[in-house]
């Protein structure tokens, strides 16, 4: 196994679901390396518009994957699992299984007992990127440049595996790879993307949005843009993520009630040294 | 007057407060017109930054703004009020003063009245326009490029006032002069520009803010941007607009809520259409 997935060597990767992630992975795929690309979809347009564009070399329509060395899931996490369940006797051995979900708890923990009972080789991923349309249509090979990619592999995970991962992820131009436990991920995803479309979603709906015409700077333009979300996607990663996100939403609520109180009671200095922390603490991690 | 004052004519234009706003306003005037710019700012290191990148002609340092048609004032609220009650006897008679105020109500208040006494003509003004930085050294003759300036003349303010202005802004490159009221101006900028302050500044400020590198997306970026501000500003405009702001942050907390609500509870529909709702106003807004 260890010769046939060889960095240096020519994969076949199978991509499953060809939305903005799979499909912009498909492009980039094609776009930096040399591998064939198995596209999958069950929207036969989608195929289709993933040949026109040329970003996948085959498809695979009858559930066989045996050809790939690597296959990516690139969908919402239910249907991912269930996916991989209903696949995972048509897998080579060994294969390398990736999932692209939002979240790594709960589809690490469905996948990780599949793939030692059927002898392929799972590792969790969340490519750190998006846009905020959906679908084949707005997909971009280089949808990954400069961003960060998390993979949440085990302690058995085999080290060339890793290799293989980390130098396809840089081929397609992903800035860094950052590895953590699925815990990890969906603790800090909470905070980093979950609850800025929370926040951007409840953003919009004050009564005075609708009014705001020729009021608004950059500071409401940055606020709001991820209100615009896909909320099939974002229902279902919430919910999977329900004790981290309802922390982060305590926590932000209790802040906003902190400096409403000093606004409220006309308390300048207590107002100022909210203001000035939140500064500080900006100033810092922009560093 | 009328004739001193003519769009067409060389205008005497004071700028007072030489900061982010007023030195990015004298470096417009000088780049995108003729006028002769008198500077007046309580630093004389400022006064000569700003000579020595040509962003004004003359510096004012005795308090005499008697030859001024047009005299801007970029302080902060209360320091606007005060340099105005102090200076109200210097002006040339039928002078135009407008303030850069992030609020209007408390200082239209003050000054309408000090402006009839004075015989000089005050104009209400709010560029929206900004930056994460303050101070001269980050001023930019192109910050207003593109952005809306809110005025807010009263019924008495003269139509040849009101073609001045507007014709400069837009000389000097802002896309949109609106006219509101003081109270209509205070009520939407609590929303789309106080309230994205409070909201960015809360947000940095879980414990999980620090330890996010490599789990960043570009929505915690725009979620996080405008935590970095300027304490004294800021304070000082929050607490003149405590009101409608305090209101703000009331709806936004209910919101959030809201999405807690449905998260903690599992409810899917819930969940779903509080986040499908959320995306549908924004789009609409955006179109």
């Amino acid at each position: 196994m260890l010769v046939d997935l060889k960095k240096e060597q020519i994969l076949n990767i199978g991509v499953v679901g060809l939305g903005l992630i799979g499909g912009s992975l498909s492009k980039a795929l094609k776009k930096y390396t040399s591998h064939n690309v198995y596209g999958c979809d069950i929207d036969p347009d989608t195929i289709q518009a993933a040949f026109n564009a040329g970003a996948i070399d085959f498809s695979i329509e009858d559930g066989d994957f045996s050809m790939c060395d690597l296959v990516f899931i690139a969908l919402y996490p239910q249907k991912a699992v269930e996916f991989v369940k209903a696949h995972s006797n048509r897998l080579k051995e060994n294969a390398i299984v990736m999932d692209l979900c939002g979240i790594k708890r709960y589809v690490v923990k469905e996948l990780s007992p599949l793939a030692e009972e059927n002898h392929f080789i799972y590792v969790g991923g969340h490519p750190m990127a998006g846009k905020e349309s959906w679908g084949f249509q707005d997909t971009d090979g280089d949808l990954f440049r400069g961003a960060s990619m998390i993979i949440t592999p085990s302690d058995q995970t085999p080290v060339w595996v890793l290799d293989l991962l980390i130098g396809l992820f840089a081929d397609i131009r992903f800035k860094t790879v950052n590895r953590t436990t699925p815990e990890s991920h969906d603790s800090m995803i909470a905070f980093t993307s979950q609850l800025a479309h929370v926040v951007s979603s409840s953003y919009i709906k004050s009564p005075r949005a609708l009014a705001h015409n020729g009021f608004s700077a950059g500071s409401y333009k940055d606020l709001t843009r991820v209100a615009k979300l896909n909320p099939n996607m974002w229902t279902e990663l919430f919910l999977e993520n329900k004790d981290y996100l309802t922390e982060e939403i305590d926590t932000i609520v209790a802040h906003l009630l902190e400096y409403k109180q000093a606004i409220s009671t006309n308390n300048y200095d207590s107002l100022y040294t909210l203001l000035a922390k939140g500064s500080e603490i900006k100033e810092g991690l922009d560093k």
